[in-house]
């Protein structure tokens, strides 16, 4: 039997608690959450085992915690302290660096594996958690070879049987990376919402004029604060420098907009109609597929 | 018999057809488009009972002007010239003020509506045409007064039939509204994927770290550069405006991070957080439903 024990039974984790005891044969899921409405809620969701606190985690085999980035480093130094030689310890985070840096000369290091899965919603809490989250979707795991050998390859085997593909990266490579195809679209969205609402005062306006475009575009303008604001502020250097692009772009535009500069316009868009090949990236490449 | 014309036979006209030529009875559906191709491909799909040219336009009791709106304008007055007395003449553009101002003084004013539907996807052409497309959308109508009456029925009818909800609104305000809740969702779109794509020069990168976050909030950047264009030039200073506002909320955004004020970007995307019951009113109200 393996214990595997989820602390922070959200969407992120939520959903792992989900797939591994569905999927998983063997496992025993038990939930630690300091909100105890979201652990019963967990519970009666049939997302976990068993409840369970920090004070069982020396019986666990693998550990996932996927709590917000500004309480995660700490809270995986004293996960760290307490589970046995040979359990594994995994992360969730959105930002790598930080997380990396703060455990690398922790005595447990080798017991813990930096993991980002790729997943998720806008929407957030146990109520959230999703069967199939995780199928076909990417988990980069950052610094592997700082991980005992064995616990690699358990908590790989556990991320490979609910669906995910594994892919390897430095952490200061993903954080730059993760500022582009991530943590930009989210203030994007953010500040398209806000821009909007403020605008539009009678907010009746809006809803019978928007379309499947605004609704699509300001999506993860419903994303939880909590969650968001501290992997900006972890990767805050990399995020301003992406806002600082994404800025000069739309001021290019505008004043080719200004100019009168329609064809000029035209070609802007014309040359970014080229994200629909990468978009297809996204999707699984077939030889990908299990 | 109603003798429906379709002009332009994309994504919004041949989802006109295709819906008209399945929904309502007594109708027969003909296709007019410059492009021989996507008229003989709106044949072969179904969009349309058959192939015909400007010269059939005097048997015609309704017609629907689906193209770029800065080939609509002169495309509708010459189509109000060939139809007669009794046919009512729609566009479907995404702006209104300039095409209602050209047409003010039209002989046939009376013949035409002036249409919106809101509707659509990033998709072009006529294999972008999708059954029941416009099925509990909003069709935004413009100075319904200067259509006759009896035109006004009939066209009201058709887009009653076909599922839609009817909204009416001044053409100035239709322009200023939808800047703000579609034509800089567009421009955000475009610049997000034009800031990600010259960053990411190996995309192969991209590919797996980018979710369906960034898939969602950079989907309008696939759309018709031919389409949005001469929107974004008939709607210039209204796009303008929503554009700087939103460089100043990026901006905003960006000096709360250089000053580390994480509880005020914690604060901004609370309160944008709002747009969650803004989207609910996206969603078709109970009480609207056919």
């Amino acid at each position: 039997m393996t214990n595997v024990f989820v602390i922070g039974l959200g969407l992120i984790g939520g959903s792992f608690a989900l797939d591994i005891r569905e999927v998983c044969e063997e496992t025993r899921v038990y939930g630690i959450d300091r909100n105890e409405d979201h652990l019963e809620q967990a519970l009666e969701l049939g997302l976990i085992d068993q409840k369970a606190t920090v004070d069982d985690l020396d019986k666990a085999d693998v550990v996932i915690v996927a709590v917000p980035v500004n309480a995660s480093i700490d809270l995986l130094k004293e996960v760290l302290d307490r589970v046995s030689d040979n359990a594994v310890v995994c992360d969730a985070g959105s930002t790598k660096l930080q997380v990396c840096e703060a455990l690398a000369s922790h005595p447990k290091r080798r017991n813990f594996l930096a993991a980002h899965p790729i997943a998720g919603t806008e929407f957030s809490g146990p109520s959230a958690a999703l069967r199939g989250l995780y199928k076909d979707k990417v988990n980069i795991i950052c610094e592997v070879e700082k991980t005992a050998f064995k616990l690699q390859e358990r908590a790989l085997k556990l991320f490979s049987d609910i669906g995910m593909r594994i892919r390897y990266m430095d952490p200061a490579a993903h954080d730059r990376h993760i500022a582009y195809v991530s943590h930009l679209s989210h203030i994007s969205s953010f500040m398209l919402g806000k821009t909007v609402i403020e605008k539009e005062k009678n907010e009746r306006d809006i809803f019978d004029m928007a379309g499947s475009g605004f609704e699509s575009t300001v999506r993860l303008a419903k994303s939880s604060p909590a969650m968001w604001a501290p992997i900006f502020e972890q990767n805050k250097a990399n995020v301003m420098e992406t806002l600082d692009e994404y800025i000069a772009n739309l001021q290019h535009f505008r004043t080719l907009m200004e100019e009168g500069d329609f064809e000029g316009i035209f070609k802007e868009m014309e040359n970014t109609n080229r994200i629909k090949e990468i978009l297809k990236g996204i999707s699984v490449p077939a030889s990908d597929k299990k």
